[in-house]
């Protein structure tokens, strides 16, 4: 088991349509998506496309009070997260939290993809929101 | 030799100041860069981290005319770009354009970290910047 962060895992980009997202990342990636999933506790709809060891991950607002609708009002469509994959959640939160960084969730909790995850507060790592996700046992 | 997009070669993450960001991202990745490289058509000083197969780019403006200073004049730090490893950058260039993307560099150009770059506009890929490289033989 690795200590840190392995790779990136997925990075999430906010879109208005999964569906003209999915036809437009197909071609720019090469590939098909290889699956869908809506995670309702985040107001999301999802699509995942593999690039080597890496995912791209589409993101489209469920409703209007979903985080991405709210990213999309005030910046357009565009990044909006990295997710770095971990071997144990746990470990690395406690180390982001003893490091002074702030947590968006206490416990680990079910994320899109058969993943474990947390995020951190953009406001202590310059800006951008990250995501540590690891694989579900 | 692959066609298509291989891997995430890199994320490109616009910041205020390398030092204090190099600071906060040996926190974060839990290594130090491996280097610090300025590339001056570009009007940027950058630092890479290896996270596994994976990089992460750091870059700061080196004035106010870069567009590294625009864009965090407009949006703050954070995502900028994303750059996919290609093997043949010139035939990558091809496909997009035959696709209908509009490419912000005709000739392949020498950027950061070794490499042979050439950059889509964002407006037909949805709001993200997408770098293409190549290593450089």
């Amino acid at each position: 088991m690795n200590l840190g962060l392995n790779k990136i895992e997925h990075l999430g980009i906010a879109v208005k349509s999964i569906d003209e997202s999915n036809t437009l990342y197909t071609k720019i990636l090469g590939v098909l998506p290889y699956k869908e999933e809506v995670v309702e506790s985040e107001g999301v709809r999802t699509s995942f496309f593999q690039v080597g060891p890496n995912k791209i991950e589409l993101l489209e607002a469920l409703h209007s009070k979903s985080p991405i609708a709210k990213f999309i009002e005030k910046r357009g469509e565009g990044l909006h997260h990295v997710a770095y994959a971990v071997d144990d959640i746990r470990s690395e939160m406690s180390r982001f939290q003893k490091e002074g960084f702030q947590l968006l969730n206490t416990e680990p909790k079910i994320g899109a993809d058969n993943k474990l995850v947390c995020f951190l507060h953009p406001k202590e790592t310059g800006g951008t929101l990250i995501e540590l996700c690891q694989d579900r046992r």
